[in-house]
């Protein structure tokens, strides 16, 4: 038996064209927040623009990657600074690798882990913190983080040429730790941080912050290395992914999920109810409160930052499925829907509530409460029965609150545009702000193949209604698993769909990037454009199609229009001339010969 | 000197699961409307799904084509009896073809052509015989391709399920030759149809309509086989391209024209000004009225459909663009502002629209209004330069109506979410409700490479909001130009952004699709799930690459899921459980044990 995870096997190095930086706010030496700074030509006569970034250690220029020794940990003194008890923690079972022969069982991940666990008397949530007056190291980190490592002169210039629409949220020009603070306390955002995962660096989720994007990940029954399993993570943060969704099913799931966890500077969350299916052996009718307890812990202990908890398919709500297009489409709902016709019984996750945030809170992992009757079809958007579950989460929201738990709320699925809005309101209206947390949603149903677009179209579209998260959808949804092209291709799609509605909410930093993008066209900076775009190697590959040498990245035009008429060049000289004719003080003379005006009265808009 | 096209050079045959059909709407059996149906699985017991098709006779299940012939012409009995002139035609010159020399000129395409120009007192564009009252053949033909071919009583039955937010749209459930006359009349639709383009399959664009795409191709330096240029037309079609322009420049640019043309079953739009100012060998300086109105009569006489004008390009406006991020980035645009300030006098586009107008109604050629001052960049949307241009337009679209003409207006560009719907309300006020047609509009400028999404959200936006016409934008935008592939991924993507527009909007029959593949979704019948989708083949590789076998075609799972664990099947097993359960009237004893209700109240909304 070999360990399956080799420090080369994943992706490693600097995005190109940017710089791994790390900035500590004022005040905090010692906390460092990662971004990474694209430098401009000289041309540009620009300073470098500072940018979010969610990749970890993995991008720095000469990063030493070891699996097995896991990433480093910034917050493994603020965790020991607060004194939480330290756990043996439950002994591993066959069952949790889901009954894995000896000869397939992946190792766990050797990197050494103190279990931590809180007492009853002891703060541990951010939610806790908050309420209690605290503020936290992970509070003052996000408001770095958010604020792109700028002071407050920079952000208040920046501001000066945002506009926007953001239907009574409320986001600030600068964010201070004390602004986090009071956001977190008020149910508004969260930062899923259990105390047992000392390796993330922290973010905050929330209206009133930048639109965050989640990525699955998760083994299938022909690929189940943990190096594998860890490269799918760092690929999907590299390009953008804030967290990461670990949906494994089947053989060694806990001991991969320690290699993730172990390398994992994203919050991870997982779906609990699954890894119980497999104790069970698929046998739905079968699971327990017991056994999804026992599953809660072991993941706590692991280090897991948020659980979907599908606790609002209750049995009444089952019935006002029957009519529907496309039944139950969320796997969690339907196991759950399944246990409780098969017992005639309430869902034991909905009577053992109270059970779980007590459990959750030991650990500070935040609750996703899960959409399992979210609409499969624009035809079944905005039911009955997608609606009763939306209302029975708002309930056990606040019963997570007054335990002290962090939570955020899952929403749909598949939408017509016209219906989005309401889906926003409604969360809003019942779940009292917690951060909303929304798959897509698909405004059309007709595209198996382009469902990243068609969902990245709702997405943005609902984001800028006040989303706090958008879970990705890849190309392959409806039809198979996601290769690492169709990751890609999910994470940048929806970060132009988090970051069109960062731009539409008004959000004071969010034009940065546009601006010095436009700017860079205008200018023929090609590779400048290549660099500050999403998918720099995209970018440039497209442009080499057509003109590949080297001479052509510093050309005054491109392919499309050529040289002679290339609009943009034209622009340049009609500027010029403008210059020139200003220079004259001629206007006036020249263009009433004409009869026209030079200057247009600005539209009253 | 061959010919550069053979038949076997353009894709033909069926797209796969389609079958070409031809239907005449009701008391009217000469008029052959094509639609493509989809035939469902016998267990779906639906009849097969028609769909409005793009295509033409190259999706003929045995499609005869030969392009030195030309396709079939529905119209000619139509234009025959409304017994214009025939004309002689101009001569063509050597500037024509962009004085390409002989050894490399294209022949022109022998496929016959009697060119015809109407005279003063006589009808001749769809607007002045809506105007008259009169219902044309183009009128009865898009009514039955609106309706999908479907009777009234279907047409009804469907509208039942639909529902939608029009903002002020008047959207028929059944759309009459009648309705469409009155739409034209109110200047509200066109239907793109030059009097020498008798190969056309007449098309409606308009608010009330099903929302249209266009799809631009065009020569470039090292492609300029007819062959080429005609199979890139069809290649669109074939997608959903309802209509195409050509923006070709350079050498043989007329005589590949009449390949397109010959051969071309869509609207076919055209930019003039490229065309002059090939003429002046590229110095825009040098245009001049009577070269621009020589192209007008040349490319009328060819049968192009609609012309972009760019007349709103004033020489007052262009002081605007100054402190732009991003100038002037639309190529017609550049051209005119460089004319209007190297000249220091008002555009002779503008100057002359009048006479513009006298030219294109002998042909009909509808009027595309150009917005040459359109933003490129999100921080220049909205702009004094944009809205004073728009604003123009609309005075120019009641000239063009006063002369007769059909006219719809271009639209930007790059617009941030919250300023899209600004730009539909402003072109509504200002142009009398004629049809809207936009590019994009692009929701951020930092995802070069991908902006067929930045710019789908942007359109399915505005879609909605009342634009007829969206025109597509492809994976190179920004880049360079598009090969066959981005082609696809372009049309596809703006397929499905104009789909969910319709669906928002409450087209009373665009649900029939989503609720068609949802049925089949959720039926595990994975062919119908493939063939309904925009794209089958595409669909099926997806699948096949994780479940290639052709049992798992019927299999009721996926690889997303597995067998186990597939939500869509414990959905079945639960409705087959209630179902049981209803049969044994045995619900409220079992829900009573519990304490829960069976029944959720419905929530008001």
């Amino acid at each position: 038996m070999t360990i399956q995870a080799k420090p080369t096997q994943v992706t490693t190095g600097p995005i190109i064209g940017s710089r791994k930086i790390y900035s500590a706010p004022q005040a905090h030496p010692h906390i460092l927040v990662p971004f990474r700074e694209i430098a401009l030509h000289p041309t540009a006569n620009e300073p470098p623009l500072p940018l979010y970034d969610t990749s970890g250690p993995y991008t720095e220029q000469n990063a030493q990657i070891d699996l097995s020794t896991g990433l480093p940990q910034p917050r493994a003194p603020w965790i020991a600074s607060r004194a939480y008890t330290t756990a043996p923690g439950r002994t591993i079972k066959p069952e949790d690798n889901g009954f894995t022969p000896d000869e397939k069982l992946v190792p766990l991940c050797p990197a050494p882990q103190t279990i931590r666990v809180a007492e009853d008397h002891q703060l541990v949530t951010q939610y806790e913190f908050a309420r209690a007056g605290i503020v936290t190291e992970e509070m003052i980190y996000v408001a770095h983080r958010e604020n792109l490592g700028r002071c407050e002169a920079h952000a208040q210039a920046a501001a000066l040429r945002a506009d926007g629409e953001d239907f009574g949220a409320n986001i600030p020009v600068f964010v201070t730790p004390e602004f986090v603070r009071a956001e977190i306390a008020a149910g508004r955002a969260i930062i899923p941080a259990n105390i047992n995962h000392p390796e993330l660096e922290p973010v905050i989720i929330g209206r009133n912050f930048l639109v965050k994007i989640n990525a699955n990940i998760g083994n299938s029954a022909v690929t189940s290395g943990a190096a594998e399993e860890v490269e799918k993570l760092v690929w999907a943060i590299r390009w953008g992914a804030d967290t990461v969704m670990d949906l494994s099913t089947g053989r060694n799931i806990h001991n991969i999920r320690s290699w993730i966890l172990r390398n994992a500077p994203v919050p991870i969350g997982t779906v609990p109810l699954y890894q119980a299916l497999e104790k069970v052996q698929g046998d739905a009718s079968k699971l327990t409160w017991e056994i999804f307890r026992d599953t809660l812990i072991e993941q706590a202990e692991q280090g897991v930052d948020y659980f979907t908890i599908h606790a609002g398919v209750r049995l009444a709500h089952i019935p006002l499925t029957a009519k529907r297009v496309t039944g139950i489409v969320s796997r969690g709902g339907s196991i759950m829907a399944q246990w409780c016709l098969s017992h005639h019984r309430e869902s034991f996750i909905y009577d053992h509530f109270a059970d779980i945030c007590d459990i959750m809170r030991k650990y500070d992992v935040s609750f996703s409460l899960g959409d399992g009757l979210r609409p499969g079809s624009n035809a079944d958007a905005n039911d009955a029965a997608q609606f009763a579950e939306l209302e029975t989460l708002g309930e056990l929201t606040k019963i997570a609150w007054a335990k002290g738990c962090q939570v955020m709320i899952e929403g749909p699925g598949h939408v017509p545009m016209h219906k989005i809005k309401a889906n926003m309101d409604k969360q809003l209206a019942v779940c009292g702000e917690a951060p909303f947390y929304t798959l897509g949603p698909l405004t059309t149903d007709i595209a198996p193949g382009y469902d990243h677009i068609t969902s990245a179209i709702g997405a943005a579209m609902i984001g800028w209604f006040g989303t706090a998260m958008l879970c990705y959808v890849t190309p392959k949804e409806h039809l198979g698993l996601p290769n690492r092209e169709d990751v890609k291709t999910g994470v940048i799609t929806y970060k132009l769909a988090a970051h069109a509605a960062d731009l539409a909410k008004g959000h004071p930093s969010a034009r940065l990037r546009d601006d010095a993008i436009s700017r860079a066209r205008f200018e023929f900076r090609w590779e400048d454009q290549f660099n500050l775009g999403l998918d720099p190697d995209t970018a440039r590959n497209f442009h080499d199609e057509t003109l590949p040498k080297e001479a052509h990245k510093t050309a005054h035009f491109c392919s499309m229009c050529g040289p002679k008429f290339c609009s943009m060049k034209i622009s340049h000289d009609i500027r010029d001339e403008a210059d020139r004719q200003a220079g004259l003080q001629a206007q006036k003379t020249l263009f009433a010969e004409t009869g026209a005006k030079l200057y247009m009265p600005l539209p009253g808009n």
